[in-house]
């Protein structure tokens, strides 16, 4: 599988790139709007056939740049069915499987930073490991906040310890965001050293700790929900 | 192969973490000093052992961590014997063998950025791809500038095209830094899309390009560079 992790220096945010080497289809899970060009000029070089962007959640800190690679490259938007945007191509429901070449993907339902969020599991093969993609559920050593767009302390736990955690250890979790340089951390790191949400913290616990985060609000929220909620596109941009 | 790719905003230096996960012995090439804390605490969560910090050169824009890291974890601190540092305690050669656990690196020296800058090579087995860290030689569609330090843009295309280029296609590259957010590339790519020194561009070509960059000096030049043929330590750091 070809796999490549990019970067947004102004967000903070991780980009993905997934393809199937042989069929040449591939998958971008959360891209960035002003990285679109470096997307797109990437994905060409490497002679791949865009199939799908998916978006981990509506995003409140980025826009998201699915619609655009839509329109330039012909891709579809995917989006879990929780999201409710009128925009998106494709809006699933947990358990759904999103298929690029010989490759798959699982759509699990992880709420809690936002009510419609996702976390997209690749389940290990030919000596390719387990990964998830967890968005802003779960981060190395950290979590995402719950107190917007509808989250909850309590879903974002559940979530985390019922759909991440029951991964096997050695899965590789690949976090939406990351404010310290680290890439990548895997499920028996976390489960162990998550300060927040290491197995030995009770649901009652993480929930205070996450409803006294008094963290301002984003930015760019205002704009950022609705323009996701759009596929990250404006009027005229719309294919 | 346990292996993580680290990341300083600060100046946009990656960081390598490589470990053999039977003995746990570690090596981590071009740590930063701003990182020491955050390196040494994964390092120790993961239960490695740091036998060596290797650096690719003696860096004009950050200050290394290798001095800071002996005195906290006992690891040597290894350079190009070209670097003429006096306070590394392993001064290599082209060719030399760095081993931890049952992997080793090889160092191959790839003047132009710096007169001792190295590429440290790890050969492909066990189903691990052949890497190469290229340090300020080659970047991701980029190369170092040549303008300072004993640079130059003859002997940096020589060691690009004799040392690098001549590894195999799949090789992964891992550079010492990025600045558009990408992680990696390979031997394949960079031959055909690097715009500075893809394989139809001529040697007297690329001079002229890099010859004619113009660009400042790194902000901290006149501190980082003694500051890292120290180690990275001030006075009454020494161990």
């Amino acid at each position: 599988m070809l796999f490549r992790q990019l970067f947004d220096y102004e967000t903070y945010t991780y980009t993905y790139l997934l393809a199937d080497e042989e069929s040449k289809e591939a998958v971008l899970i959360d891209p960035v709007r002003e990285q679109v060009e470096r997307d797109a000029a990437l994905i060409n070089q490497l002679g791949l056939k865009l199939k799908y962007t998916l978006e981990t959640h509506v995003h409140a800190d980025h826009v998201t740049g699915g619609g655009l690679l839509r329109v330039k490259l012909g891709s579809k938007t995917i989006l879990n069915e929780k999201a409710n945007s009128s925009c998106s191509d494709l809006n699933l429901a947990h358990g759904s499987k999103i298929s690029f070449g010989k490759y798959e993907l699982e759509i699990r339902s992880t709420p809690g930073h936002t009510d419609g969020c996702s976390t997209f599991v690749f389940h290990g093969r030919d000596d390719l490991p387990t990964m998830a993609f967890t968005g802003d559920a779960l981060f190395v050593r950290g979590c995402g906040r719950t107190d917007f767009q509808q989250g909850s302390a309590e879903k974002l736990f559940k979530s985390i310890h019922e759909q991440i955690y029951t991964l096997p250890d050695q899965t590789i979790i690949y976090p939406g965001h990351d404010y310290k340089g680290h890439q990548l951390s895997t499920v028996a790191e976390e489960k162990q050293f998550n300060p927040r949400i290491k197995m030995e913290i009770k649901m009652e616990d993480f929930c205070q700790t996450m409803n006294n985060l008094n963290l301002p609000n984003p930015k760019h929220i205002h704009e950022a929900v609705p323009a996701n909620l759009n596929c990250g596109l404006k009027g005229d941009e719309m294919a």
